[in-house]
């Protein structure tokens, strides 16, 4: 069953707390919460403080991605928010093998994210390690773009090597995906898809998940 | 009359606008807004979204103070977030003339803040462009620090030059300040006062504003 | 038809508008400008204003490769300067994908530089989006090195993936080439020659570039 | 006798040695050569080739301004492309004494500059050490900027500090200085003036050094 | 024949001589030197003035593994220092192929590291001209760590390229090895095993020695 | 009393147990420490294996004067290794307070470092809270340099400055400093004197710290 988690970047931070309890009730199977910091990324979103705000008002996975650089500096704190997930860049980050352990050590579940023009390869050797793969389907840091034509063709490589490797790493897709390519991607490999714009627009987040849902 | 700053970092951010509501209705004079990267400080606040968020919810000033590295970088985007003042730190920017001109240049008030260890004279010559400083009296980074005792006589000393130089340059100090100092803060200089736990304890931001403006 | 593109890098910068429109009725195809910023490579070369004072002076494509930090910050300032392609290290950009899709929707084309031993592999999923590839066969950073014999291989390698894609991406080649070897570099796959020191020896550029366009 | 230094920065790149030549014999003392790596400042200029290609041409001492960051890294190259003074910046240099007595070791003459905002007093103790400070009279970075008022007050201060010293550093000033302000800007202390764009306007290269001179 | 190659992170630094000449008579085929600078990795072990104090003691190699950003930056230095084997990592060093020659051009062998999750096929051109690659088998900056169980497959990658290519690289591993492991490493491929812990453990260097040798 | 403290620089590192020995024994006051980063200075020294393993041997003060590039993240493990000081520089510390704060509350002496251009005045707000400052009388990075003249004017400045405060703070002088010069030095207001060469040299450390001693 592939599971819808919602990138709270675009629900409207003046009521969070209101988004995330919708979330929940309409449907959405784990919280995703993107953290840029204007220096990996060129954008600043959100932080700790936020994080912590919601954590009390709702059992969903905090499936947390870190899109900054040194995310090994912020591990002990992003765990103490209640992140269930931690995924760091492979972009970002030199000691992955030391960063995904440290993750796991903690008791959380471990991810590492692909930006677009970075190859599955990449991940040959630590992927048994990982509990998730992030393939990015549009270039991080900003919501609402669209996807990445060949996106599709990296899940199916990933997905392959999974199988090859016999290994039960999870695959997220985040960037661009709504209700017209969520089956496609889901045929390719997907077991987690991020959406944003296409949970929140009109403000009908029950119904934009139900549909996404059903699109599958 | 020195004005209060209440910081939307001891807010709940589950509950933002509900916040910055009542905090405008309860007597707040600016909003302060303190904005974190996790590069120049070991912490990752809120950006640009969050701010957003509120812009249309409340009239006070938007006092966005920039934790942040390369400040200059997100200038543009700050200023199209809300921003009223922008602050940025003597410690995280070159070419500061160049940075505080191309805020104002905005239509933006501009200001440097200062660490605790850092002189004041290191102002002397940039001073009379500044619309404010800002004396942290904490290391910044984190909230709920107590006041460290030297600011007072930074402000003083601060507050002597502006006088020497003649210019109207305004004084804002930031960090453990609560009714029990407040009085003495004032009377050393200051002209805006930020405040986070002390406006936001015990969730009682109404009482809390007026009993900081009764201390002074 | 491979093409021909100097390297001004070779020219006498005293009189380098005399010496781009000698380049032009010479024979040259395109115009190599190699842009060096101490940082990513050792060496300091030119930039904005030197490309400028030559833009007028011929019609023929400017080939920009910048090997310097974070090109993604200049991409503005080169199309404003004049470029026509705009080529970018891999090693030096982590947004590859936005990065390229940044210049291509300025209108220009846009390339990926590998220095020596970078695998081809990387650019697996991003090389139709590319204009060109630029396989580096010395170390960037100076002129008159000796061509590094695996590159030939590499050449090879780009050539048999690009055929595989379907896709037009230019082979661009750049180091050590001359007379003696340029033969096998067009064999091997490459579109476009960079050549430095084999064009401007002697002060001979007519005849030089007569000489290798004659050895292919 | 207060010197004119013409900065090439403003020269035309296509025809640099003819410039050069026109610079010499239209009354220039020394040459400004303004480098620029794209990192320290927001523009890449030129570099070691450039300076190397009119090095033959001139007798007048190539006075190297280095806007880049971490310049001892290449104070080696710049010697042998045939500096005669080299100024650094305190802004980008963390162990300015060995900086500057390597510069001096090497027999060639040392400077450091300052940004506007950056404080005449961070230099009293190796003031006496000094060849030259470079009083930055714009933002470092671009030309045709405009002079910044509060700069006069700077050179003055500088001005005391040598004599009270008795050390015989010279004062250079650049940015923004034409005829209209040349004498306030000679009277407060300047030993070298800086001139781009006024020296190079309607291409009356030797008139206007002329009239910068009388204009004294 | 493998080789033993003792590391003196794990030695008593009070009386390194002492050790440097047991390990010699020991048996130790070569000397690992692990070179941490807090940056790289986050560790700081030792540099040039403690290597330099050993290398009259013993004729054994200097096997000088750094892990330090920006190696290229004190090649000379480890020569100057006695290093016979200089390695660099992988993710530190950007212009791979010319660093790795300009150690061969000091007379001195040249080998890449890579970090437990790099792969392999990242050396696929480079491979030739390395005289070693280490295969790290824990995660650098610590001693003491466990072995990570897919280190073996990439050995075994690793000699089958060596072997496809037909050059003769040397294999180095290095990271939780003693002799309940050894033989397993060693049949995968490997030509040097890095010891710590196992060589020093107990203070019987030589009987450890002897009983590694003789576990392959 | 004006105390000595040799630097463990000049000791040699084969024999480092046999040499702090004789170092107590010799009179020796405190035990200087030089880490060098191969960052913040062009050297790499030694780090916490080096400091762990003369711990147990002497009941000496360690006096840790750290040359490195972010400071703070390696407090913890400089205090584990057995630090009694630890000194920062002021050159490499944005957040001076937080560090100097954070040293003190681990039970620590803390000290700040300053580079002999680096005007005592930046110290104005912070020195009541430091146990020490240390004037660098040479450029941090090697031992046997000259003693920088200016340094004695520093000194006397600091020592105003502390008398005008009324704080206690030690003055601690590093560099170039041997029997010619130290009773000047302890004149100007030096409490603790780091001597590397004037101690080692000929291999009489006993017969050097008489001496040292005796000529203030």
């Amino acid at each position: 069953m592939v599971k819808i988690a919602p990138s709270i970047l675009s629900a409207d931070f003046s009521q969070l707390g209101k988004h995330v309890k919708r979330l929940e009730q309409g449907g959405a199977d784990l919280l995703h919460i993107d953290v840029m910091d204007g220096n990996f990324v060129p954008n600043i979103s959100l932080g700790f403080p936020v994080i912590k705000s919601i954590r009390g008002l709702t059992k969903l996975d905090f499936d947390v991605h870190l899109m900054i650089a040194e995310p090994s500096k912020y591990i002990d704190e992003f765990v103490k928010a209640g992140a269930d997930f931690i995924t760091v860049h492979y972009e970002a980050e030199t000691h992955l093998d030391r960063t995904i352990n440290y993750i796991k050590g903690l008791g959380v579940k471990a991810g590492v994210a692909l930006n677009p023009a970075t190859p599955v390869s990449q991940l040959k050797y630590i992927l048994p390690s990982l509990d998730m793969v992030l393939i990015m389907s549009v270039n991080p840091g900003f919501g609402g773009q669209k996807y990445i034509g060949y996106s599709t063709e990296k899940i199916r490589e990933l997905k392959t090597l999974i199988d090859e490797l016999g290994c039960n790493t999870l695959i997220e897709v985040d960037g661009g995906i709504d209700k017209s390519n969520i089956k496609t991607i889901k045929e390719a490999g997907a077991d987690i898809i991020v959406a944003g714009s296409a949970v929140f627009k009109d403000d009908e987040i029950e119904k934009n998940i139900t549909q996404l849902k059903g699109a599958i």
